[in-house]
């Protein structure tokens, strides 16, 4: 995998509810890009109702403490050259992008000189956040639709290129509560150069460099199809369900950590160790063993 | 793992519309227990409607050209000790176990005469089928229940021993439609010395000593947790998140074999090289390769 040297970093997001209440997962991005003195670009390409999006996440960033919080649109290509959009950007410390269909995001924005600053500003440290499909946009491979609740079957998932903010990479979103492993194990099974990540709702990872960390209240599920010993793809034919031999799966609950680069979870031990030996006495993010629990 | 030397036949299916049409994987439990001179008995016990239950399966054997088929309800565990429904199993060719739910199958037979019976028919080559329900309790674990859709969380699947016709796996139903992946993972987190074994819908394992071969339309996905190098189980209290670090998963479309006695599938290479060398000329189960799909 390609090592990343941006200093920038990411906040995916695995879509649901996640902008009401304390909204933890936006107030780890608050946090990430400078707290209350941040500089807030809500990018509302991927969803239909670009005012509603607005509203809700300048309200939500605002009730954060964020007082600079503006909602950039770009519903055809043109916009995306607009030169007040462009100059917000380039003063942002934390971009946002809302939820709907990443298709969007990639399609308006694609190619433009935004893409172009977007990436110059997250390599010098721009955070990046989104949700759904703007969490599914960031990977190098995208996935732009296909049916959950099913097996995997060839060229059952439609895939595309996507932002290339991870490399290396396919991003899935909603993934437990839209029964999404077969949908990302059929993408795996055409992409297996790429990682898949599905990230449950209400559920964020936290990408620094070539080490992301998951934060909220589900998992995220990474599908690793490079140690796989078989696969039927060249053999089948479109629509046939696929037999996959040896794939690798991680499940990562919140504070779990997983090396981009050399595709597998940092080890709750190496966690442990690390914590005990930090010099800032950053307290140990895994509990002490227990006693066993009573009626298991 | 326990070899098994049983010389009987097991097809367990995965829920669905099994029963209409040309029933295909009823079809194949009629084939492998003697065609048309089958006996067959309907074993009700899972369901609520066991009249129900038992006109619709009769008719469906019936239509398959089975003259012979009884069935047994078991209703209350006095009813497990009948000496007509004993000497119906005595007799049967197959015993079919409907739908409804797998704890009233442990619940009334467990320990009885009549499991007992099943057994030593099962050793001297009754075939045993059953879907959803009927299929779950085959294995020494069985899932009693828990939520489909969700992330693996301590504790969130009840667990009890189930009819030890599969012995070292925990079998799942309706795997891909009721998105139960994350539900087979706790499972096997908190069993990893059984296999975790999903069914699809309209899915059949075919079960003959220590393999299994897929058959229908679906998959079956098999979850190993023997080769997992870190869980938080120990570490973590009830209802929490799960992270559960190099589980092994293999998915198995129709035709597809599987080694329990190893916990590995039969390479389709191997598949190919035995189909060459056989001597009753039968028909090689896996296509070849063919050029390039457009489109992909």
């Amino acid at each position: 995998m390609e090592l990343s040297e941006a200093r920038g970093k990411l906040v995916a997001i695995g879509g649901g509810d996640i902008s009401e209440g304390d909204a933890p997962l936006l107030k780890e991005f608050v946090k990430l890009a400078r707290g209350a003195r941040a500089r807030v670009v809500v990018m509302t390409v991927a969803t239909d109702d670009p005012q509603a999006a607005a509203a809700q996440y300048k309200d939500a960033f605002k009730r954060l403490g964020v007082d600079d919080v503006k909602a950039v649109d770009v519903s055809k290509r043109a916009d995306a050259l607009k030169p007040d959009s462009l100059e917000a950007i380039e003063h942002a410390t934390g971009l946002f992008f809302t939820g709907g269909d990443q298709l969007h995001i990639t399609s308006m924005i694609g190619g433009t000189e935004m893409q172009a600053l977007m990436h110059r500003r997250y390599e010098r440290g721009l955070v990046i956040g989104g949700t759904s499909a703007g969490a599914a946009m960031m990977s190098n491979s995208m996935i732009v639709g296909g049916d959950g609740d099913d097996n995997p079957k060839v060229g059952a998932v439609e895939i595309g290129p996507g932002m290339d903010l991870v490399i290396g990479a396919l991003i899935d979103t909603h993934f437990s509560q839209r029964g999404r492993f077969g949908r990302l194990l059929t993408a795996v099974a055409h992409y297996p150069q790429d990682m898949g990540i599905g990230i449950d709702e209400e559920t964020a990872l936290i990408v620094n460099k070539n080490e992301f960390e998951v934060a909220g209240k589900g998992a995220v599920t990474v599908i690793d199809g490079g140690a796989m010993t078989y696969t039927s793809l060249p053999y089948a034919e479109a629509g046939d369900g696929l037999s996959l031999y040896g794939v690798s799966v991680h499940v990562l609950a919140a504070g779990s950590r997983f090396d981009l680069a050399n595709r597998r979870p940092i080890e709750a031990e190496e966690k442990r160790k690390s914590a005990k030996s930090s010099e800032d006495g950053g307290k140990p993010d895994v509990k002490k063993p227990r006693s066993r629990r009573a009626g298991r």
